[in-house]
């Protein structure tokens, strides 16, 4: 592996990086140390982004779509607590007034400043304390945890890593944080990603990298299947590295490439596991598809399938439920062609179901981590998709959000 | 209304249709009076089914949709505990041998005989039971409640209806009969549905008025999402009302058609109310849709969406969760143009969230029936979808289903 995970690593581990946080009182419905965060580079970055496929948008999304255009950005300021999503008019004027706000707070034009929130759909930004708190806000080049934090709603833990790669004999450090269930929750859990690197970068080549990392890793994570208003990816490249400007065709942009994806997955099994109410995380991996799109389909189909999540919280090795959520992905299927197995333990060949050990696949599924591998035998696509368990703490967490 | 629903009306309602129905042990898991039933016809009938989309089809699906090309049939035998899915050529060979044995029982050709199963997915039928269990039913012309009870897995009451109407001054009757939740439960509860009439249709006219009323209904619910290996609807019409053939464009076909409408909807309301684990109904009715299948995907949607049934559920009138499912569901969506409705209380006006009594929508939460109706203002297609909660109860019910 051509680079390493730093320990304790933050996106605030690129060089020129600082941030910080505050609590705010947005998120009124659970004591959290911050809910408001400004993320900066020192010096402007070349900015590459990916936004939710849902039709409605939050305002702050609509803010960034438009910004990232540009391909340039400096610094973030993200809130949790209020999505500002279906707030209309004035949602959109809230938005811009929190750019303006923190644009004025550390000296650089609004249009470089990005905006993303996280919270209850359809209610308004208190904007008072809003405009203190990022006045009281301290940004500090140690502040990527107190950052990973404030973006935090029914997460368990922060979501965090950074790793080194070696390029032009520099030293390249990427940074990430994540935070939410995925696609997944439309209000109290949208899906935030932030990533920084202190990498020279080409802006096509940033384009270009941030969409294949994030094809294989948070587009592929599903937590209860309900994509999001809000969901923002956001990559931040300052070139303090001082490496030769990346091109997509460079030697070293496997690196770096490499490096993206590992960060980026990380983030993404971070993200499943720590799904709402989920105990364990669940690893499908479809193999011989027809095509690496019906490969995703079928892996993204089984761990969302609430059968199938069901299933492993109760370690019951069900596993039908696996091959009828493959069948009605979409993906080109012969039922009579099929390998299932789970860990090491074939439980379909061919299409046939064999004669298993109850007790050692019941073990197999009362792993932290289960496994499932799926072969098509119908081509050469392959796709890995990461889900959770289903549990009665999710229906909890859920049935009484706002009241 | 042109028809009347009778009191306690059930599948063997129609003239020269009767039932029975034994316990084989066949759904081990669970104490139920029958689970291996007949539904016979005196004479032969005209034929329609819709099955499941899924690309893994039970092994009597696969039976059933080669006989419903010949569109004739005389009687159906089904079973709950195995769904004889995923079951390969065996299970091919196992379906055809339980129609074989209804044949000879009743004496007449196996082609004639159509073949249900629901249950657990991956194991083979007991056919030792199942051939002693076809021996021991006794048919009887009111022995249709034997039947919807024989269907039921995690069912908590059977769904039966039977209504009746005139044609040609004849009376013609229509039974219906359903278990399982949908589409949407792929081992323990899957769909499905039988209906019979006595009245004389011709078949272009059968399928037509099937797959409108199926449209309507059965294929507008949802309870989790995932879509059954088994899903089958057969609809036997035996002609024994006397009227004369019904055709697509008689007079009479849109009291026909409306009578099943009815009968349909019933059942899928039925499905949807007692889905796993819940305890209220979701309707949602999408207004001003660009086109009806616009308007059909995003009330399905919503009643599909996680994160509206725990809601609901928890009486929480978090309503951009709807907002959001109706944003992901792919219908063409303006938000400014939006209204949304709870009950008659309005949550949103031209995409602008609305001031609302909390509490008021509080108490409109808590009935049986949450009903929903959102205009998207973009065009005149309509749909209604239902649904239900999500709750503790179902978790624990599919957390250890084969264990």
């Amino acid at each position: 592996m051509a680079h390493h995970h730093i320990p304790q690593g933050t996106i605030t581990s690129p060089q020129g990086f600082s941030a910080g946080a505050v609590f705010a009182d947005i998120k009124a419905w659970a004591v959290k140390p911050f809910d408001l965060t400004i993320l900066r580079s020192e010096v402007p970055c070349m900015m590459a982004g990916m936004f939710t496929t849902n039709r409605i948008k939050a305002a702050p999304v609509i803010l960034c779509q438009d910004r990232v255009e540009s391909g340039k950005a400096q610094a973030i300021v993200a809130n949790s607590g209020c999505a500002n999503a279906c707030t209309a008019q004035r949602g959109l004027a809230d938005a811009e007034q929190m750019a303006t706000l923190v644009a004025r707070k550390i000296g650089v034009s609004a249009e470089d400043i990005l905006v993303a929130s996280t919270g209850v759909i359809g209610t308004h930004m208190p904007m008072d304390r809003i405009e203190s708190g990022i006045n009281r806000i301290e940004l500090m080049p140690d502040g990527g945890h107190d950052f990973a934090q404030a973006i935090m709603t029914t997460d368990t833990v922060p979501k965090e890593i950074a790793v080194e790669c070696e390029i032009d004999g520099k030293t390249v450090t990427i940074g990430g944080v994540a935070k939410g269930a995925g696609m997944i929750h439309p209000d109290m859990a949208t899906m935030l990603c932030f990533l920084t690197t202190d990498a020279a970068i080409d802006l096509d080549f940033l384009r270009e990298a941030l969409r294949k990392s994030v094809d294989l890793s948070l587009n592929l994570i599903s937590v209860d299947g309900d994509t999001s208003t809000n969901d923002s990816i956001l990559l931040l490249a300052n070139g303090l590295a001082g490496n030769d400007t990346l091109h997509n065709n460079d030697e070293a942009a496997d690196v770096f490439q490499s490096a993206l994806d590992y960060v980026c997955i990380y983030l993404a099994k971070s993200i499943a596991r720590d799904g709402e109410g989920s105990t364990k995380l669940i690893e499908m991996t479809v193999e011989g598809a027809r095509s690496v799109e019906d490969a995703r389909n079928a892996a993204r189909t089984v761990v969302s399938s609430p059968l199938v999540k069901t299933a492993v919280y109760g370690s019951d090795p069900n596993w039908g439920r696996v091959v009828a959520a493959v069948g009605r992905s979409g993906a080109e299927v012969v039922e009579s062609k099929i390998d299932l197995y789970l860990g090491e333990l074939c439980l379909m060949q061919a299409g046939r179901p064999l004669p298993i050990d109850k007790s050692e696949a019941e073990e197999l599924m009362k792993y932290e981590e289960v496994i499932f591998r799926l072969n098509l035998n119908l081509g050469n696509g392959e796709a890995t998709a990461w889900g959770c368990d289903f549990t009665e703490e999710y229906i909890a967490l859920n049935g009484d959000y706002t009241t």
